[in-house]
């Protein structure tokens, strides 16, 4: 290993072991801890492979031990010394049957008193953490986490290029998109008043790539997009983005199928069983309201609209129209766990994500327990047990509403029954992983009363749909577009593109472009599209959600070396800040802020 | 392999050999050349892995005969055949002992006639080359370079991960620097009025990642400057960039000539002999007048003033003072092949870099031939002659002026004559590296008069030249800086870096740069320093750059996907563009052209 002021560093500090007792080692580290302890010093040196015990002794060196007392926590040091059996073992450190004796101390450095405690249950603010996330990356589970991401990279670049991929960097100072909501512009110096964009994906590039012949690119790549933040977003996430020629869904679906096999075999130890479950879109938001169903448990969604189409409670039997339901689920033998305080914040829930209640009944011995149990006949609350399948102990939850509230609120409410028995927490080392399919094409843009691509426009329909591309009914169009969901989060999403000009054609008229602007927002590609473009599909995972799932962290800052906060400010360095008047001036832009209207 | 509308692709097209006759294949690709001969149609197929020659026959299938005469160049198509042994062998091609009789033929996609042709040997501009990019990307040599460039880069990050690099993403969205020319700005949509910088190289971040222990860091990643370009310069370019801890400078140059060791081996064949040539900055000045000498050929710098110093030819004699020289090549050998006209060439060559002109003189068998000949007595002829270590039949060139003009015209001239002699052609396989060491540390910004970092200013000087740091000499300070420098390219470069306060402190005295400017330029750096910095090193290559060199390319444009041209403007795209104002507006901020003064 290396050499610093003449010591050759041996090992890590984490390395040692009993079978390393009688040998002469040279650690360089930083002092976790010191204590004086019957006239010798102890010293625990951290480094990137772990903590070892240091003894200090004035009979084997002493000027070592002299130097060793003046020491202070996050000093940096080497020590040269023998590996000896420990009097005291320590089972809860790896290293713990062994201490170094040391018979050198060379001094390094010097640390003022840190305003973090390295250790990893150190329970300080998030602010503080990033402020000084150097010494944040010090602590153990984050060097873990940061260790992880490389392994993960490292298995995709070596599955993938096994299998043909061509890693290809594309570029990332690309032409700004009309209209480009949540682009970062860049301007130019050079080109005076133009602007650069940062990419939001490599999307364009990679059909490009196809189109040149390249068959097979994959590329792990650093993607931006200015939008409002939420807790598991950043200004900058990085993408592990793929496409593929002469394909169709299928086999890239089996491609994947294949990395995530290896992937969570190698990171995790789990065999996964292939191929993976797949489920349609409608399925998934039929049973889950979800479009990334947690399928780690139980709790499905019942429609009950039919059984209560003639009640008299007046919510439920409004919504037997076309685009409202009402759908329940069965916490099964749980009542006991929801007593009213419970249900009451499973309602603020539901509420949250905009219906106007949770209605619930309780199956006990005596009969149901509900507020709403006396709008119903006998015979309908049969009627709507027995269609939920319900028994004694168990806890009925229905919500009411337009389908998409009712898919979004009850989904809701069915997570965080799971949050609160539990669930969540007893299975966060168990992964479940499907596929969702056949995704809608167009989702409806209300504010413009409009119809938009769900993924962009460059997704293929469904062979049986293309012919229903002019219809009005354009919400029941499918996408040959697939999702892979993990414990209910979306960790990847791709689709198969259009490729053949005329179908293009068709779904830019569906989305009311003209051929005019289609060419103004997509020109060089639709051009490229000219000259033999092959079929092709392609997929791109989020690496930081993929690396915070498997690190089983929560947020994905855990995962990111130095991440921006929810202001999208990296509070150690303060950026994003003021700009030079000259340096603007070069660039050709000025400043200017509007007021709110006064 | 792959499925497209039923038909399982079977391997690629450059795949197939004599071994393979009898098979049926299914080949999915472009037509690269298509025609009729002795009722037959032949169909030159091409995709990512070769050209392979298809046969359509009516016996064999009369519809895939039919549909085979209308296809045109670029036409993408499906063949399903049989491999059959090719009755006129074509030894030129690696597929060429068999052709497919077609079965069966699928038009994927038609094509119009392409703008550039798809042959490595097309005589087109650069300029409609990179409009028309993702047709010249089908090119064999530039997918083979693109493949190559993969492989660079999976070699390094294998390599640097068995040697317990880490590899780590630093951000793209950083604080600018104060000052900072050449950084590109992204403006801030949250955080009214400020900047994010893109990073002209992680620099400060790997730093940081070393005071937080992770040890040893690498990365391969984009970097940005938005200087003016040169040939061999990107807006975005990319780096492998590396940093370790608790090492010295030779613990880095021992690991970069593993993984160079490595790298040659599995690209080119080659054996490297480690360790690599070490060369002081001084001496390769001295020597070739270059801090990046291509030591493939001699003609190397012989210093001739003080033989000078006396004699009749003012230009020469006035030369003998500090910080001026006279200094010779000897071409030896080949007086003959310059002519006037050509020694003519040479003396442009070291006017466009300064020299007021270019002496020379050749030996022949009659004495001397040289227009400054008579300014000398017999005795100063000899003493050149002899300094020079020339004999008849030699040619010597040389240049006399400061110092720095004289390395650099002198230097250019040496390459320009062994271009001219076709040693650079001769010796394209073979690879010269060295490394150069000893850097100045300080260079003089004559524009304002000042010293300023010639690296960065974290970079260490060597132990001896510390205590004087505070001279006025800051020209004869040395760094631990070292460069590896490939046949006259510099490929990387890197440094010790200073990680003790009270140096830090001295650096920036020298700098002439108050704690306070420091403080803000630098602040959170200095910040981490303070809470126990070990003692670090690094290194960056241009991958660009390397990748060129290998692929035996001579502009990195050829071993980039998408490159920008020398206006930093990507002709395929038309990026940068202008942006509209309403996206301007939610940015804040307004264009603001200065016109020129008038």
């Amino acid at each position: 290993m290396e050499t610093i002021k003449g010591l050759k560093r041996s090992c890590y500090c984490g390395d040692l072991r009993a079978e390393n007792i009688g040998q002469e080692v040279v650690l360089m580290g930083w002092v976790q801890k010191k204590r004086n302890l019957g006239g010798l010093v102890f010293v625990d040196l951290r480094d990137r492979g772990g903590i070892c015990q240091i003894v200090f002794d004035t009979e084997v060196d002493k000027e070592a031990f002299e130097k060793a007392e003046k020491l202070g926590s996050e000093y940096v040091i080497a020590i040269r010394g023998e590996v000896r059996e420990r009097q005291s073992k320590n089972p809860n450190m790896p290293t713990g049957d062994v201490e170094i004796f040391a018979k050198e101390l060379r001094l390094l450095n010097k640390s003022e008193t840190p305003p973090i405690y390295i250790k990893d249950d150190d329970d300080v603010s998030e602010a503080l953490r990033l402020k000084y996330r150097y010494l944040d990356l010090r602590k153990p589970h984050m060097q873990r986490n940061l260790l992880l991401r490389q392994k993960v990279t490292n298995i995709a670049r070596q599955y993938f290029t096994e299998q043909n991929f061509c890693e290809i960097e594309t570029p990332f100072l690309i032409k700004p998109t009309p209209e480009g909501a949540r682009d970062y512009l860049v301007p130019s110096r050079v080109n005076e008043g133009k602007f650069y964009a940062l990419p939001q994906s490599p999307q364009l590039f990679k059909q490009l790539l196809m189109v040149s012949g390249m068959d097979r690119y994959f590329q792990v790549v650093k993607c931006f997009r200015d939008e409002d933040l939420r807790a598991d977003r950043q200004p900058e996430f990085t993408q592990i983005d793929l496409e593929m020629s002469f394909v169709e869904a299928e086999d890239v679906m089996n491609t994947i199928e294949g990395f995530l096999k290896i992937l969570f075999k190698e990171v995790r130890g789990i065999d996964l069983e292939l191929p993976l479950q797949k489920m349609t879109y409608a399925e998934a938001m039929s049973r889950y309201g979800s479009d990334k169903p947690d399928t780690r448990f139980g709790y499905e969604f019942t429609d009950i609209t039919d059984v209560v189409a003639g009640c008299g409670f007046k919510v439920f039997a409004d919504c037997a129209v076309k685009g409202k339901s009402v759908r329940g689920i069965n916490v099964e033998g749980m009542a006991d766990k929801f007593p009213r305080k419970q249900i009451s914040h499973l309602e603020d829930c539901a509420k949250t994500y905009k219906a106007k209640g949770l209605a619930w009944m309780k199956i006990t011995e005596e009969g149901i327990t509900s507020p709403i149990a006396k709008f119903f006949t006998e015979d309908e609350l049969k009627a709507i047990t027995e269609k939920m399948n319900a028994k004694v102990g168990d806890l009925l939850l229905f919500v009411a509403d337009k389908d998409a509230i009712v898919f979004d609120a009850l989904g809701q409410v069915r997570l965080a029954v799971a949050e609160k028995l539990g669930i969540l927490e007893e299975k966060k080392d168990q992964f479940n992983l499907l596929w969702v399919t056949e995704f809608p094409l167009f989702e409806e843009d209300e504010e413009n009363g409009r119809y938009v691509a769900k993924h962009h426009p460059f997704t293929s329909p469904l062979d049986e749909d293309i012919d229903r591309l002019d219809t009005e009914e354009k919400d029941t169009l499918r996408a040959k577009a697939y999702d892979i969901v993990m414990n209910g989060y979306e960790v990847g999403g791709g689709s198969v593109r259009i490729s053949d000009g005329e179908v293009q054609k068709k779904m830019f008229d569906a989305l009311g472009m003209s051929q005019e602007e289609a060419q103004n927002k997509f020109g060089f590609l639709l051009d490229a599209f000219r000259f033999g473009a092959p079929p092709h599909a392609g997929m791109a995972f989020g690496l930081d959600r993929l690396v915070m799932l498997l690190a089983g962290e929560d947020n994905i800052r855990e995962v990111i070396a130095f991440p921006k906060n929810q202001n999208a400010v990296c509070p150690m360095t303060n950026a994003p800040s003021f700009a030079e008047e000259s340096q603007l001036e070069e660039l050709n832009i000025k400043v200017d802020i509007k007021k709110d209207e006064e």
